[in-house]
Formats: C-alpha cells, structure tokens, sequence
C-alpha cells in the first residue's frame, strides 16, 4: 500500500477521511475495528491506530468505550470547494539608467561590516533572545537613545519617557490608542501621508496648514500639530528659530502637542545641527520622534518617540498591553552600536558623502545647462532641487527623463515653472559626471 | 527590580501578598490593573500576570470579568496560625525550585547557531537592506509562508494574499485601518487581551463568549470571531470537526469573518495537526493568522495574515500606505529557514521534547501520587493539568506547593475538585524525576 513517501497511517487516514467526507461511510456508521482494518490494509496494528486516533482528533470519528470506532455528525453541506491559484508577482520592465528618485542609502556611506559585528554579537544573547520583550522597549536601549539624543538634539527625557516601536506608525498607533483624544491633527508645510493614514484610521481629521497660517488656523479642537522643523521643504530647508518660538508658543496657549519628526535632523549640512523643538520648550508640550531608517538603514525597523508628561500616564495606563514590534536582537545591536558612538561616526560620513554628491551634481547641471537650468542644494537631507527657466511642465520633463532613462520626481512650481526635485543618494560617487550631463541634456532638449 | 536570584513574579507577588496580609489593602480593595502595576513595577506584563494568577491562585485576589482584581475576603480569625505562618514564610522568601508556571521556550529546544548562520547569511544582503521593504512584505517570504502553511497546514492561498508584519497586533491595526467596519468582535472562549486591546483602540466593542453559545449569541452587528481552533482551553485541546463546520457555516449564513489565531497549531502531540479553519473552509469567511513567536523565538516579532478575498480589496487599496513593522533582514532569514526545512525540523524537536516531558512528568506523578491524583496530557502544547481526589481547594494546594518551593498554577474545576495546570517547558529534562516527586508529595501532605 505505501509508495514510500509519505507515512502509512496517512494513507489509512485518507482513506478513512475521504469516505466520510464523501458521505459513503455516514454518520453514526461503525468503522472495521482495528484488528479487522490490519487483515483488510495489510498494514500494522499501530499504522490503523495511529489513523484512527488522527480522525478521531479531527472529530471524524468518534470512539465508544468497549465497542469501536463511529464516524461522527458532521455537516459539510455549506463548504464550498476551491484551488489555491498562485498569482505572479507584477513585474515593471523600465530601463533606469540614472535613479534620482530613490532615497535608498548610499551603500558607499554604510559600514556594514562593522553593523554586522553588532548584530552578530546581540545575537549571542540566547537568553535574552528566548524571552520576549519590554512592551516599551528594551531598557538599555532606551537608556542609550535617551543619552544620544540629550547629546545630540538637545532633548530632555528620561529612559521612562521613551518608546521604541518599528517605525513612526506603529508609535502613531500606540500614541491613537492611549491617548483618548479626538481632535484635529494638522500637518505643517505637507501631509505627511503615511502618518495622515494612522491619524485617519482611528477616525480623526488630518489637514495640511502653511507654517505661516498656523496662527489664523490653528484654532478649535486641534490635539496635534505635526511639523518636520528641521526638513521644512522638500529640499531640506529648516525651521528659523523664531518661528520656532512662536510655533512653542502657540502650543501652550492653545493646549496641543507638537509632534516634532526629526528623522531628518542630522543630515544638515551646517555644522551643528539646530536644537531639537523638544529641547526648545523644555520638553513640555512637544511629543519627539526619532527614526533609524535614514541614519542606519532604511531595513531596519527601529524608531522611538519621547512622550512628554502629559502623555506619558496615558501610555502607562493604556499602552502596555501592546507589545514590542522591533526586532529584539536589532535593538540589543543598536544599543551597543550607539553606546560605542558610532552613529555619530556613521552621521559624519554620510553627511561627508551626500553634501559632497549634492554639491558636486548642482555644479555639473549648472555647468551643462548654463542659462536654462538652475540647480540649488538645501540645508540638510539627499535632496537639491532644479529650475527649469522653459515654457514647459515639470510632468512633461519627467516623462522625457524617463524615455532618456534618468528618473526623475517634478513639483509644483507656483509660478507655473517647471520645477525638478533630485535625490543624490543612489547616483555613484563616480557617475556623477555623466549623470548630471544626461538630466542637463534632457531638459535643454527641443520639445 | 531584580537581584537575578528568584523569579521576578515571585517579588511581585511577594510585595502585594504583604500588603494584602498586613491589611495595608484590605478586602475589596482593587488590585491595580496589569497595565498600570507593569508601569509602576518597571516589570514586564507576563511577570504581572504570573504574579496575580498566583495571588489568584492562592486565593488572595479574586478577578472580576470586565473589572480586574480585588482583594478577597480573607477570615484570619479561624486560622491565626496559618496568618502567623504566612507572615514567617514571607520573611523567609520562598524560594523557587520548581516552576511549573513558565511558558518561557524551553532553550535547549531551540538551534541557536543555526538560526544565526541565516541572520548572517540575511545580513550580506547589503543592497537589500539599503532600501526599504515592501509594505504587505518580501515577497519572497509570502511565497515561502504560503507553500509552509498550504502543506503544513492546508491553508488555501497565494503569496498576494498574505500580509507580514511584526506581530499580531500590528496585523490587527492594519486590518481595522483598511476593513471599513465598526461591528462588535467576538472571542470564542477567552478574551485575547492583547488582540481586544487593538479592537478597543479603534472603537470597536469585543467580548468573550463560549463556543456551545455561538449559535444564539453570535447575532447582529457581529464583524469577527476571533477564534484559537487548535487551542481551545489551557491544557490545548484542539475544536473538533464538527464544530468547526458548524462555526464556518455560521459564518457563512451571518456574514461575518472568523479570525483564526493558529499560534499554537504545531504543537499538537498527535502525528498530524489538524488541518486549519481556513482550508476547511476553502479560504473564505476565514482570515488566517500565524506567527513565528512559539514556533521559533518569542523575540522573533515576524507574524503573518492570510486574508480572504472579501478584505483583500480593502487592504489593497488603503493598506499598502502602511510600512512593514518586521525587520527586513530577519524576514529574509526567515524565508531561507523556511525553504531548506529547517522549520519543519525544528518543530518536530520542539515538539517531541515537549511531549517527551509532558509525559515523564504525567507518569511519575501518577506513579508517585497513586490513587489520589491524575495528571494528564492535553493534545497540544506545552501544558498538562493534574486533578487531584481530595477534599482541597486548588488555592490551598497552590499555597502548599509554593511553601516546598514549587510553583503551580490551579484552575477552577466545575465539581469542586482541586485542578492544576502545569508547564513543563522551565523543568530541565534532567529533573523530571525529583519534579514529579516533588509535586506529588505536596498534593498527597496531610492538611
């Protein structure tokens, strides 16, 4: 009876099963006994009863003690039958020779040797790694965050204010769900999407405001403010401090927090980054989010937020039944890794590497395009951005980029010129040359 | 808040078993709530948990469905010297040699160095994990999850259908974010707390409710059932067929979507687990959860959904917004562990080691607590429970056991009968014997 591949008793098993699924042994009817079912296989006594005791643990048999085995009541009449179909993955077959959209990391500016050793070592914690996890996060590593950002943002917290979470949407998550809010969530400068969507998925109203306007439209049942103070722009513009002031201001006046997203902070290219809004107002008022997807690696799911006071008691009240999303191992690396202070070495480098690119790509467009193109750098961030002195839409530029093979992501100019907005990050150091000829090329072409 | 000598839940029941004793919280008082003592104890929820289950057990605390935990009224009148003992032994500091209250995995079960050779091997993937991942997940890993889940388990799907994320909750959030329903979540048997707490956040109203009572209370505005079908009670018995077509049925004639929370599913003792809801079921009215926290490492935070066509389309159009919680480069260790086996392999070890336990355990206690107690064997996972054939109540028994430094959990039994459920997974393989003796000569003293 057995081919060899798979065990006996489920073949017997199957047997059994597909005759009472097919009503040919009914309900109630008694099943050969075992000895019977050895003689009629020609198979084992254990085979027959490991069988048996599979159908029995399904509820397709039932056993009556001292009498036998009896197929059980089952009623199949409302299932319905269908084939598991696998569908191909969606392939998009266009050629990009020169990717200015991507804001992937450099992998020139990433040691991953050394991040490896790291998370080799974190790895080794067995003990640690057979458990699981702090709600709120690992505490060395919040120890550690709350260190670095003291150090480097100016941030005032304590360990017990952080909570680590994979991403800015699970915190967001975590923040709808303990703080029994239901006001208004604005977004300073542009809608940050993916945060607008947490904000809406517990039912709140989300809306993009001008920094400018926050004081005429600021008003009502408005809980947050989202602002990125220190990427204002898509080219990475920072807020100055004296609307940083104001915006602080605002906050106590009219009772919301400011959630200030910093992922961006250590990229600007001035010397010392501008103090964090948290550390600005003295940690009252403003809800920080830090993130290592772009000071690390965008793969890895670590980001943290600093709740102020005010929040802090509904999360310990509500927040800790929700467990940790990031890796535990990855946050045991991350906590040496800061502890060692290589992020800071990290943030040099990339900051080196990317100014570097930005500025040298700015120069050659200029160069190739003299007089129709003009190419500006921002003050932080992988991103400069490009104006097109031509009659023409940014819309049609991309899409003339796209058939040269150069990726590129237009904007709204409000003055209706095109405008062009260019990340560094995946053009090689040593393509820089070409790449920055190809964009000038295709946007001085006759259309 | 520990010394690393004892078990953290021994101090936190220690702390409140004090104060309950000293009448600094007298009768009635409530307890505070898990959330809230984790917050102020700086321990994790389970070590809560542990410790008021323990306090339960021994009768100190009594839960209130939909309240929390209370002092209980507790007569020293009759028994002042078991006040006076109590005092002693709180002063002496039980000490733990035995604990039988664990679900911790078991580290000799689990292949360290084999899982970190595929964290390594992830880690080269540099260019990978310089960019982000896929929202709904790697695609390579969907397509290693459906071909596990339709062999192992005969989940009927394709890779499209499957949503990763770290953990279940965060599959929850992702599902109340893009499923445009506001109807009540039932839980058949227990309430999830962890899961309900999601449904809470999002508005939605959830209750427990017992599987022989679905038929009249599962009606009206009812989205979701939310349902463990391989783990039905503590000691792991799994729902038998018929209920199962029933429940399917149900589903189909009232529109409403069982959720199928398989955590526990290849745990089960039997050679075969019984295949899941989801391919009973033929895929629909049916959204399949997995998770790799007890099948692996509970640090490992990767789970996955399989959703049924009927919440497809909304996760396809508002879902993908939402970023992947789960480390890209653990769900590309994972997706090679998976295609060479190695799970698979991991599982029968895990599982065999269990049952191997379970069952020394269950025949030395029989032999040793002849007559007086019955230990026995559920069908899957790592519990068994003891009923014992004396005029005790399980608290006393608890209480008993904790003096001779074993930690037990009870359970109320239905007849007044003292009944107790036991992990093995935190008794080494080298201590079965003195365990079980241990256990049994408590349970047999004279009271």
């Amino acid at each position: 009876m057995n081919d060899g591949r798979e065990p006996l008793y489920i073949k017997v098993y199957e047997k059994y099963k597909s005759q009472i699924v097919s009503a040919k042994l009914t309900s109630g009817t008694k099943l050969p006994s075992i000895r019977r079912a050895c003689a009629e296989l020609g198979v084992s006594k254990t085979t027959v009863e490991a069988a048996y005791l599979q159908l029995e643990a399904e509820g397709y048999i039932k056993s009556r003690p001292q009498s036998g085995f009896y197929v059980a009541q089952i009623d199949y009449s409302d299932v319905g039958s269908k084939r598991a179909h696998v569908k191909s993955e969606k392939t998009s077959k266009t050629k990009i020779e020169f990717d200015f959209i991507s804001a992937a990391v450099d992998a020139k500016s990433f040691d991953f040797d050394l991040w490896r050793r790291y998370v080799r070592s974190a790895l080794k914690a067995d003990s640690r790694l057979l458990s699981y996890g702090e709600p709120q996060g690992e505490a060395d590593l919040r120890a550690a965050l709350c260190d670095y950002v003291n150090f480097r943002r100016g941030v005032i917290c304590s360990p017990d204010q952080i909570v680590v979470g994979a991403g800015i949407q699970s915190l967001l998550q975590i923040l709808c769900s303990t703080d029994k809010k239901s006001g208004r969530v604005l977004f300073a400068g542009k809608l940050f999407l993916q945060g607008a969507a947490v904000f809406n998925a517990f039912g709140r109203e989300t809306q993009a405001i001008e920094y400018k306007d926050m004081e005429t439209l600021c008003l009502g049942d408005v809980d947050y403010v989202y602002t990125n103070p220190s990427h204002i722009n898509p080219w990475g513009d920072i807020l100055p401090v004296s609307q940083r002031l104001e915006l602080l201001k605002l906050a106590r006046e009219r009772n919301f927090i400011i959630i200030e997203d910093d992922y961006n902070s250590e990229f600007q290219y001035i010397n010392r980054p501008v103090q964090s809004l948290q550390g600005l107002g003295s940690g009252e008022n403003v809800l920080y989010i830090g993130t290592f997807s772009k000071l690390l690696l965008p793969s890895l799911r670590i980001a943290f937020m600093v709740l102020p006071d005010s929040l802090l008691k509904g999360y310990q009240k509500d927040g800790l039944i929700f467990n940790q999303t990031a890796s535990k191992a990855e946050q045991i690396a991350l906590c040496q890794y800061l502890r060692d202070g290589n992020l800071s070495r990290q943030i040099r480098k990339s900051r080196k590497l990317y100014a570097a690119k930005c500025r040298a790509l700015c120069d050659r467009i200029n160069e190739y395009g003299r007089g129709i193109v003009l190419a500006v750098m921002g003050t932080s961030g992988i991103f400069f951005r490009v104006e097109v002195n031509r009659d023409i839409s940014g819309k049609e530029l991309a899409e003339a980029a796209m058939q040269k093979g150069v990726a590129v992501r237009a904007l709204d100019d409000k003055n209706g010129k095109a405008q062009l907005l260019l990340s560094c990050s995946s053009i090689p150091s040593d393509s820089i040359e070409q790449a920055a000829k190809r964009v000038a090329e295709v946007l001085c072409l006759p259309f």
